[in-house]
């Protein structure tokens, strides 16, 4: 039910998702009515057998607080996706809905792993290299995080990294600004200690913000204040470039020529490089598996989001954090 | 000296300022010779009286440390020039050179204002409302600000906005994210509480950094690596953009030829939404005038610069700050 659009994005995501993977069958949780409205009366029957719809009465809506979410939707359809993974019907959730109110429901419902503090919300961003992405965290789940937090968020990552994309010793970097002598703020320098250190993580040193999409890193890491802050700043800035193209090109006739003809290819950049749609978030360090679809993404978006948690649970992403995490737990005596 | 190309770019802009503003006279401090290098040999006399070259046998490198320069560097451009304001001879420093050596040797030599614990970095930045800009502070010149420190940016940022801009009571916003119930980190939280109450600042709230560019307030108050995260995050997002733009347009021979027609357009766009060469910044809360170009600013750029170091003498703003730290010192008793 989340989202912009809601069931007329889900649902079509979901029957593209169950026609990609055989493998794959989905619970659709939600207005059965409205969910039912959406599905093709012609719905071939493999796909139809591995399609379950589970009503749910409410929902939580997207400017919601995360405590009244908790408190008052004990019957929406975030809450009983989750408690689904908790109650081991389902292996994953995907959602496209308030942000706030799945990380707190998430958490109160699925707990975090043993040994990690904190949860964190990670995604993927293109870079200037073909075929190459970059993953950085926390992108907001939590704020004033220590430094063994933010080291817990590299250890996390490093694992999401080395199993979705194959990188067997993921290089990670810190996020930090660029003034050499006082490099960084203390929550930065104590990391940055923590990496040096480790034996677990491929620690390379300092990033700056504007070198996030040169690609030369595999993995950044950061505290959720910084990330949403540099998350939302990019796309502050690709919104404001595609308006002002717009304008460049509707300036006079010969340009609102040009710009109907170069349109398909402005619109192609504008996918390309907004991050809040390139692919779903995942919320690490939970006992369970929680991807976060855009609130606004279309049925392809949305249907990237329901393959990266098919990925993560081939993967089973927390069992390999929990193995991890005794590794994490001999480091951190060490140091 | 300064820069990434020197006396080409900055000798150039100085006699275009000059031509601009006949009140002005400009010291030129650097290598004798290589200024003299680029001078025309045809300079009018009413340029050559306003233009004085003051010789300085070192010059600050753009990957020096800031410690180094303040040690060693006694007789560089930068040093020389800022001594210049500190003896009364020059009322302000434009330099493209190194940010931290600059920001520590103006510390050193001029001091903060009383009542100021530390300086700032302020710039301004366009927005979706044509002729409106936002300025934003501090882009990086202290990391780990208390929220007195964020409190006293609020009311330097003010005046200078409301100088150079002519805005009455200027709207500033608190950088935040948009977790609405555990609404930012302590120490938004706590400068919230400082701003709220405040009879000096106008203060409208919190702002998420998608919202920078929209041209919704005037002012935008954040820690220094928060602000210097954000604005390398939308200059990492430009260049990636344009970068994009740029192998969309060469993948066929018919996106080719649109390039090669779009070309002036695109590249006035990367110039509109270039956030560090859209002006220069200000080190404020100093003892002084001290403007600071983009490394890579060209002639019009950095004419820009002592445009607005102008500017910020006619206002006198130092004095400006001075007088109104009295306001903020009673300001925060009633606290």
């Amino acid at each position: 039910m989340g989202g912009d659009i809601g069931p007329q994005v889900t649902v079509p995501a979901a029957l593209s998702a169950l026609s990609a993977h055989p493998q794959l069958t989905l619970i659709v949780v939600g207005d059965a009515t409205s969910i039912e409205r959406v599905l093709p009366a012609n719905l071939s029957p493999s796909l139809k057998e591995r399609l379950i719809i589970r009503h749910a009465s409410q929902q939580v809506s997207m400017d919601e607080l995360p405590s009244s979410a908790l408190r008052n939707k004990k019957d929406s359809s975030m809450r009983v996706s989750i408690n689904l993974i908790k109650e081991g019907i389902a292996q994953a959730c995907v959602s496209a809905g308030n942000t706030g109110a799945l990380m707190a429901t998430a958490r109160f419902v699925l707990k975090t792993l043993p040994g990690i503090d904190r949860p964190a919300i990670i995604t993927m961003f293109p870079t200037a290299i073909p075929d190459k992405v970059v993953y950085m965290l926390d992108l907001g789940a939590n704020v004033d995080s220590a430094a063994h937090h933010l080291y817990q968020f590299a250890i996390m990552g490093s694992l999401l990294v080395s199993s979705l994309n194959g990188v067997t010793h993921p290089k990670v970097a810190l996020l930090n600004i660029g003034q050499e002598e006082i490099k960084g703020n203390e929550q930065v320098k104590q990391t940055a200690v923590l990496l040096t250190n480790s034996k677990v993580v491929q620690y390379v040193g300092y990033i700056e913000a504007d070198a996030i999409f040169l690609g030369s890193v595999d993995l950044i890491v950061c505290d959720g204040f910084v990330g949403n802050v540099a998350l939302k700043s990019m796309e502050g800035a690709a919104k404001l470039i595609v308006k002002f193209t717009k304008e460049a090109f509707a300036k006079n006739w010969l340009s609102k020529c040009m710009g109907l003809m170069a349109y398909p290819v402005i619109r192609n950049l504008k996918k390309r490089i907004d991050p809040s749609r390139y692919n779903g978030a995942s919320l690490l360090g939970l006992n369970g598996i929680v991807v976060k679809s855009h609130g606004g993404a279309n049925v392809l978006a949305f249907t990237h989001a329901i393959h990266q948690a098919l990925v993560e649970v081939e993967h089973d992403i927390p069992q390999r954090i929990r193995e991890q995490v005794g590794l994490l737990l001999e480091d951190q005596k060490e140091n």
